[in-house]
């Protein structure tokens, strides 16, 4: 199969091109498993060395608002696009004309390329939970409305819609996840009004001081990077029967306050490690993160097979094996 | 005030400038009703005589896709936008990227030249109840997701959220209303895939047959005209507290089968006049009028003091007033 992925040297598109790279488990449009045989990876940034050298790969670096790169990255042989690439919450509504084109009109150029080359790929769009906010009934439920409080979120509703029409349209075959805040994730934060989230397992868990900016009584929607691409994967997997009038679905994910998360770290790694998260309050993070519902009913997804993480606990243990090398906190 | 009507020369268009230049009804930002020194009306096609020879108003005919012309069309001095102009139903449908052109991309024209020119005016914008569709619940609520299931549709959510967006950053004041179904349309049928609502009335009361595509049982949400114009001024004149989180809603409607359209056709003007009716099921229209759910609570237009026709009787009847002047069929 010939795949391409967005955003392929960032945290996800990178695991994800890994999993893709070890084992055969993309369907076919025939529902047969098959190997890749080629992956694109597109992204402003090189992915890490293992992938660059792996025959299979190829690396497109360069601005995903260029529609000659888009077009290189997405060629008539394309089986299937795992759109990840995105401009996160915060930096969206920093810069709100990055935010439209990247989000946006990237997407869309995507899109219309796929039309273009007229074979009907299996398009896969990372979303996300932002869609939801403003005055929102207590749990969000698959058909509550989305009215979005940020741009990114704007955006993101925008690209599902897109990728809905498109499908119904018979341009592509497209399926939109709305990702749950994923933690913990590795490496620097970013830009994204949700990134404490991570640094406050993340960081302390090396030793580090980490600022949470928002009260320990916030609630989030969760999940992990396992979880995530377990779900990008069997969202490819689904047929057109199974997703039915709507090709977008709300992930299943866990609702918990940052409190507790705090906890959840201080159950494994002790209070010397717990304690190392520094509460500051900033009230323009708290006032995005406000706007997000924590409390979803992911009805669908849980129709359509998609997983869901067992805890807190389970996917703190999960980062220390993928990205610490499973060296507990001391060791 | 200064006011720009994109689709001026519609027919809604052409009724709100007539209106608009009748009487001191829009509000300033003060709060206080203001005359209207300048109208432009931006439109494909010219306008009545009657308008055009009104020396408060510009007439721009032209393509809206046309980013130089929209520019024309809403100076600085612009204090409020109604943005009515778009490719209807069946229209989006068959010229997809026309729909998309003129839907989205003028839209977004024309909320970008707003925040070019720094003025934050209002702007109006004439949403759809197709943006519902799909495995809808019984009774649209006012937080009911929006899964459109035609390219209109889609494209006008789309709208809804740039309005949202754009007025949450402070480039606009902006109001997106979903308009029912408008009964009766004066003049030719066009290419909404509704337009047969209006001929079955509108032909068979000037003596001529009508073609009804769709089963006497299929039900639709409908407004009148009246209805329709009286909530636009109204939509343009709520205060930004008054509409809270989000600048859109449904407008309220009313809910009739087809056949009781008939029916009431046939209590008004007799049997001679409801029998031109002709029912010749078509599934390309029966198709997308069962992908429109019929039945709405629009608490939140309830709740802003929203008008709502009082039957289908009265809708005919002010058809007959407003556009037949006055008279009743055999006259």
């Amino acid at each position: 199969m010939n795949i391409t992925i967005t955003g392929g040297s960032g945290f996800l598109g990178r695991k994800l091109a890994e999993r893709l790279l070890g084992a055969n488990e993309l369907n076919r449009e025939d529902g047969v498993s098959s190997a890749v045989e080629n992956l694109i990876l597109l992204d402003v940034t090189e992915p890490p060395e293992d992938l660059k050298n792996d025959p299979r790969v190829t690396i497109l670096t360069g601005d995903i608002t260029d529609r000659a790169l888009l077009e290189k990255a997405i060629p008539k042989s394309t089986d299937s696009i795992f759109h990840l690439a995105a401009v996160v919450s915060a930096g969206a509504e920093e810069d709100f004309d990055l935010g439209m084109s990247v989000n946006l009109d990237a997407t869309r150029n995507i899109l219309e390329i796929c039309r273009g080359n007229n074979t009907r790929p299996k398009v896969i769009f990372a979303s996300s939970c932002a869609g939801f906010g403003g005055d929102m009934p207590e749990v969000i439920e698959d058909m509550t409305a989305r009215t979005p409080q940020t741009s990114y979120g704007t955006q993101k509703v925008i690209g599902e819609l897109l990728v809905n029409d498109y499908t119904r349209k018979g341009f592509i075959d497209g399926r939109a996840l709305r990702f749950p805040t994923v933690v913990v994730r590795p490496g620097k934060p970013n830009k994204a009004a949700s990134t404490f989230a991570s640094s406050i397992i993340r960081e302390p868990l090396q030793g580090e001081k980490a600022v949470c900016p928002v009260d320990p009584n916030s609630k989030m929607f969760l999940a992990s990077p396992r979880s995530i691409i377990q779900n990008v994967v069997h969202a490819h997997n689904l047929t057109a029967d199974d997703w039915g009038f709507s090709r977008e679905t709300t992930l299943p994910g866990f609702t918990m306050s940052i409190g507790d998360m705090a906890e959840a770290l201080r159950a494994i790694a002790g209070d010397t490690v717990a304690n190392l998260i520094e509460w500051k309050p900033d009230p323009f993070i708290q006032k995005i993160v406000d706007g997000w519902p924590p409390e979803f009913n992911t009805q669908k997804s849980a129709e359509l097979g998609f997983n869901r993480d067992e805890s807190m606990e389970a996917v703190i243990q999960a980062f220390i094996e993928d990205e610490l090398q499973g060296a507990a906190p001391g060791d």
